[in-house]
């Protein structure tokens, strides 16, 4: 498998309405990807992929992730089943931001035993309590 | 406006499952955004936000940023006219990562011109070239 090589990113109509693949990445060589499910259109989870991960995720059509508690390349469902086949893979405008559309397999994604990690809702439009806590709702 | 103050993490059960936000932030003390758009379903873009971001975006129901680039709070729209009026707000498992689902004001999100940040695609099931070069297709 060949390995996606950084590219410059010194000019920055290049990397904003070019055709090659620039991504920035921060000071440990990540990126954050979105993952959305291409049936349900819910955003499933936020994780982190290197550059090694996107190669992979390319050439094999299935996420892989890098994980950053076990400082190592994620294949995503190689344990749990809950492999994701990406459907689109999209970089945004300044190249620091993925977002994969995918096909989940199993249950869900969420290690937790939710369909998606975003299960908890926040209250809009409400002052924030004096002592500066924040309520949240469960709501699949 | 009263500030969200950080809550204590140490207790996993309490991040994952409780009803209290606790939310993991970097080094710098941001948090990164994923912003999607309830009328089409399309992730628009990805951001960042402090805990002064998030205070401001929850009390006044209008999606703030904190910019990386200009080192400060940034109200989205407010001199672009692109005002993201918050549906929804949702933390995920771990409360490392936010989801913002927004009305949004005005032809789009980004800066670019496009109406969605992720305006170009990457190849998916093809082998990365020799060179690990990856070429991008535009498509809104």
């Amino acid at each position: 498998m060949n390995r996606i090589r950084p590219a410059a990113r010194d000019d920055r109509a290049f990397v904003e309405t070019g055709d090659t693949l620039a991504v920035r990445t921060n000071a440990d060589g990540l990126f954050p990807v979105t993952t959305q499910c291409a049936d349900t259109g819910h955003v499933l989870m936020q994780a982190w992929m290197n550059l090694d991960a996107l190669s992979a995720t390319l050439e094999t059509g299935e996420a892989h992730y890098y994980s950053r508690s076990r400082q190592e390349l994620w294949h995503k469902g190689a344990t749990s089943g809950q492999v994701q086949t990406v459907v689109e893979a999209r970089i945004d405008c300044d190249q620091d931001s993925l977002l994969l559309i995918v096909k989940q397999a199993g249950d869900g994604c969420c290690h937790v035993g939710h369909a998606r990690c975003f299960y908890r809702t926040l209250p809009v439009g409400a002052s924030v309590p004096e002592d500066g806590s924040v309520k949240l709702s469960h709501s699949e």
